[in-house]
């Protein structure tokens, strides 16, 4: 099994209960969240002990977040505190016709100021062969960025295997530095891309318009191609494909290319959903259990839709699930209660 | 922009939490509501400084009430205090098969027991341009009645402009009068009508079983031509459409006329409605808006469709939203994260 | 009016609040339930007094359940206290793609473990002349299975209607018996039959694999007569009939047999689903209450898969519901908010 | 042992959790209360059927109301359904420095309301041989006054036991009629009489302020000898008495006289009071399971202030307890954890 | 009666439901704070109609405290909306011998951030003729001081009355001033001075080491005519005296001293201490209320330490309460439930 | 740092939130607990990285409770994981004069059940040098004792240090063995004893009825020298000693015999008691803690009461605070909001 090492931002997500929109709440939920702590969590319930870098204040918040990863099987030891705030979003979650809403307060969180200097790639990846970022954190700060620019330019040289999801956020890059600039470095540094059409223009500066509203594997086939062809280091490209009909039901898909064939998989009509956020995340999770353990790519695009597919009905960023209950959406079992 | 007073009844909601029933609670949500409140609130929200004239009690539950108003930028400077009881009503929420349930306690509130006396209509509406009532509050007491007509006289006299939203309510109607005896006298005061077939028929006696259930213009532009004829007095004309599939799953539509044209909104299917109270009222206030703005008569039946639309999502009687989550609706936007 | 009496074990139920997993909670929701709890529970609302046996332990929280019975109108004079445990089981709801799941810890329970001599049959049926029993009794223990015998034994000297849902639970029957070996003797003691595929085959060992996904009166016609032939003691038999979407979305129907005609009911397609556990309960408790006040075959059948439906719309194991209720669903009323 | 009945108003009680002031509430607590119904209750637990009449709504509310109090063994079968309203109180629960405060709602509630001639007392009162009353009841209006009376005329003709908690309230006694006026004649028809300082002046017109604020048994030894000279037909007079150090921590005592000896309670000091609310009611149900049973007026007295005492740790109106605590409470044993 | 206004930083604080500590909550209340706002809301509910200047973020946590400020009766109408964050704060309520602990996160806050430019006070002070700001003001940020600075200049010049409450907090201060060189001359603009030992050290540069824990008023005179000599301008003086017990028990004590005479007030034992933040502004709240009033001094201080008293009583920042309730506790009435 | 191993059952605790009775819940809340559990996590907090032996059915609540403890740093790969049930125990929490009362349901749990085979002493001891154990695991089954057994056999073998909380519980030890004839083997293979007066009688079989009420050294002493002479094996004696007030307030004081001296702590009044479940298991962490780095007995006795008065304050079994706190409150310094 790959030790798989993530890096990035760990948020404390403060949401109102039900279906309250935040200036009805009196109350906020806590969940800890951020996008590469969401993928290690579930591949931490799937047998792997997946290891987090980041940085987290040291005061009480720093501690509720570290217990509540430590507790879901996250290896946190490489995880440095400094002074500083944590970052912070409050969600409002949508239902029905209403969207969800995010405030985010990020700025000037320990790890966005944390010094690059900090990290030991050298130590740190030590015995890693797998390390997977998001395209968030070279969105934070500069030094965010840099911080990720060396450690892959460490995995490059030590060949360790790595995969990123591209995770665009309009909110975010607001520290100076146009993403399409740096994110082609970044990319050609890694294995394994998610991506979708957005990011894939907003962030490498490929403009995919045809693909279309309407689902259809020609497109992305295409786009696959264009990608592997701009990024040779690329073994392979993922694209989720999210329709939203509206807060409460999603269709999600998935297509995968390793260079030899293409495939989409089935979609996933998601009603009455509970909580969309991570979504994208459990899905990336299942992309790496799959492939760290050398599984046929439809296998892994199926796994990968039904991991997207399972988090819609769990509350909070993390997928909370079992291996065997995502191979059973796979099989297309009926949701009876099990007793 | 036009200065909007509204007169009627406060009302405290109580509701058990989730999807319990009554007699399963042992909790009760607090809620505070009553159709002009949640007109004025939805309007506060939206660029005007609504004035609500009404009567609350003199102890902690009348605080209660006028903090939450104050808070939603609802002027309340006009509100009475007297000695005597609020106005309750006891709401269990329908879901799925299961209808929702009220059980009305708002017999002899202060507000339905004070004299007519009480308002000053020449001080109360002096910076007035447009006064809204309902249907409600006829139907509360003899008092209120006679507080109405006082209210109607003067504005009539004064050229304020009056909109009425009929809202009938099979429930109260219990102080003696028929309504048909005197609901067309208030109704030839105003000059917005919005009103559907059971309100019309119930209220104004005239009998539009012309309307089917299909939802068909034809039906709704002889509808309006009738009530145009009764009462030439009117200058716009509102028809609210609701189709229940269920408590979980509405349609609604709006059908508006303005004398020179009959316009029928696209229809919205609500699903995963978490509220439906004080859906009809958001819609009027969208109505209200729109008319104070001189907005084309299209526009406005859309905004007030999509205003009902976005009221079921949220929990309480009030709309909590602003004007650019509506028009997001109008144009069809979906309902993603906003991040 | 019929004087039921059933015999069963009573649980204590533990869910996590909201669309939690269990792992998350860190609260859990108190509900009784207990399959012929569930079925006296609702017939107390109708209008019976129905008899509850049962033996709970003689601490808090066996005052905990017979309180919350006795307010729901359970007789529960004749339950027996002892020093032991009480049955619990842990439920996590499920929602959308994703299913309940059941952990039991009722193991070794204080109804379990009693010795068959505590009844004393002769006194505790004096006046009852219907008793109701389920499958999941003779599944417990060996000491539980021998009382139920005991009192069908009683009750067919006694000549006292009896009614059994059989209600087929994979995860018990732990104690050593195979239930093809002792059910269908019990069954012979009994003259309504409530049944589905599974139970027929786990408990009678009568495969009918001529029953299809797709409905067809057909199959169950064939069902029936099978069942009619096997077990001659039998007045009307059941078949109720659920059809998985998701764990939000299932679709109910159900097909009666008094002998001399089947009937189909309706599907029901529930949607928005809140709580399923305990809906095949509500379906017998509406089988026995038009039974017993002699109601024709198709009406009955169409109240059961009425009370199947509107119960997931109501949280925890009870179906808390007036008939009138159960009516309108089954004269197809609309789900307004009745104000 | 006696079969007891209790007549008088149910009500709804609504408090805000926690410390929060009614104005910050947005959830309420529901609990059943009433004075009547909470001497039921404390005896229901020790092994009495008490019978409890009152009249309550023919709604969800009178249903909650109902099954709350058949739970906790409260005999209702003679409690009367009519339409109309629930006795309501806003109860915003003191600490500290902060008194209690209490918002009444309960004009007009359909108990006050219920014209005398619906209670057939030759019948209600068949099989009791205690009638016990308390002091609100004559004080909601002249119905509710006359419907006491008639009780009363019929229980002193029955020879039956009679006892009154005086309980004034200077809130309610709106209805026109000067306490003094009538309640004397209503204890000339009891035999045991629970009253204060306040209640006795208020209520029967007789001055003790010979009672200092310093407790002393000769003052009530006088009270005493003073109230059985006007009212020879008392056995037994109990003074209640309370000093409030602040809303978290009061002295308790209670003072007993059966005409041989007075005998005064030792003092019972309670601190981190949870709920003070019928703490007066638990003493007065201790007082009549006592003089039910014969007991010594010494026993009855510490027994007394025990269950005033206990209930003050208890949430809600009643005192959910069992006997044996409040003996541990009167031998002085020590609050450990029973385990 | 005066027309006040006040001037600071306005906070969400988080704090854990119960007794939990933050890092086993998964819920966190919200209230809002600050101390200048806790100031103005005691005083909206006394009559007056402050003003509260403030900078809020124009999202919707702005928009959150926003309403609830409104519906408290403090005028926001001069307040700015701005990009930026809202200052939280974290809170670990004490209890027994546990004391509070607070996590600041409020660096960087819009208010803190905001250009001195932004406030026009010839605008803002208009009508105003008091003005109250606090010691956490300067302590924020350059910018916060200088405008504090700016107001402070103005008002001088316009002879508006000045107050202030130094409330010193260690945790602050780290824009790079020491406070014992700017806070002088902020000082020598306000005519009333609420300080304590500390604060007087830390920001003014006076050791009055003689103050000693056992309370003495020749310390606190001596204290009060040191401060009027060194600064000639004020008019009276206040000094808090609180003895901490332990986290549930204080006593509150308040010194004050017109020049002409300094009053002691009693002692008040506060336990049973529900929430502590906020009963200093609480009590500045009182004096300002009394001095705009021109109360005597013995009055303001008595009524000063009530308020303070209170406050401790009643969750969250904010003293919830009347004058008539702070004078019921100035005259010494006991806690009783008032029904 | 020493490496600290402890074995013993894990339990889940479901308590009703606030005062609410167990009765009136419905809800519960969950904590984890177990008396060497409890131990392990005060330890983890303090920067040792203690190892806990248990075993853990292979279930949703075996996941719960793992998820939990390591969290919290306590390291649990050693724990077995079989089929079977987890004990748990209902806790409803006294307040006042009102006392805790449990209901145990651990009966046939999993770690009772376990058979002694499973454990693999030498591996699972392989780099400890403490193992501790308390009285509770003997009183569960004869497998479990059996464990243990075993267990300090290897551990005396190879000289780990081992101590013992003995923990008497009367509703235990109900699998046939008389606590006097295993316990005392058990004790001569342990180095530290911690026991009360009712232990060492219950367990040992030593009569200390010097020891009184009132807390006198000299009877400590004694009874110190008496089980030293019993037991020479031992090197330190600690004596909790509780006084209960009444379930808000309690007097705890800790005496501790090294052989060369006595030592009595000072006795710290604890008031608004949260939660005293695991005080003790506090305090013998913080005993623990102190000898394993070699302090004085003296500081050591001080830090154990302190811990157990600041667990208290704390809901759930666990103490959850930094060694800094307990220090604080050895100092006795007072419980200000740190801020």
């Amino acid at each position: 099994m790959a030790q798989i090492t993530t890096f990035g931002e760990l948020l404390l997500r403060l949401s109102p209960p039900g279906y309250q929109r935040l200036s009805q709440a009196d109350k906020l939920e806590l969940n800890v969240g951020g996008a590469e702590a969401n993928v290690a969590v579930a591949l931490g319930q799937w047998g792997h002990k997946p290891i987090l870098l980041s940085c987290l204040p040291d005061n009480d918040l720093g501690k509720m977040v570290s217990q509540k990863l430590t507790g879901l099987k996250v290896n946190i030891d490489k995880v440095q505190y400094n002074s500083g705030r944590l970052g912070l979003y409050f969600l409002e979650l949508g239902v029905g016709l209403r969207g969800g809403r995010v405030v985010y307060d990020r700025n000037d969180s320990v790890f966005s100021l944390v010094e690059p200097s900090i990290w030991n790639w050298n130590n740190v990846l030590q015995h890693s062969n797998w390390f997977h970022w998001s395209g968030i954190t070279p969105a934070l700060s500069k030094n965010a960025f840099s911080s990720l620019s060396d450690a892959l330019k460490h995995a490059s040289e030590k060949n360790i295997n790595v995969s990123v999801d591209l995770n665009y956020r309009a909110n975010l890059w607001k520290w100076g530095e146009d993403p399409t600039k740096i994110c082609p470095d970044l990319v050609s540094k890694s294995k394994i891309l998610i991506t979708n059409e957005e990011a894939t223009k907003k962030m490498l500066g490929i403009d995919v318009d045809y693909i279309t509203e309407e689902i259809n594997q020609d497109g992305y086939d295409r786009m696959a191609k264009e990608l592997f062809s701009a990024y040779p280091n690329l073994t392979q490209i993922f694209i989720p494909i999210r329709r939203t009909i509206d807060a409460s039901e999603n269709m999600v898909t998935l297509y995968g290319n390793d260079k030899s064939e293409g495939y989409l998989s089935k979609g996933i009509n998601v009603k009455n959903i509970v909580d969309r956020v991570g979504a994208g995340d459990a899905m990336t999770a299942a992309i790496i259990h799959n492939l760290s353990n050398n599984q046929k790519l439809s296998d892994t695009v199926e796994l990968g839709v039904a991991a997207s597919a399972l988090k819609h009905s769990v509350p909070g960023d993390f997928l909370i699930a079992d291996l065997n209950e995502l191979e059973a959406i796979v099989k297309g079992e009926k949701s009876k209660i099990n007793r």
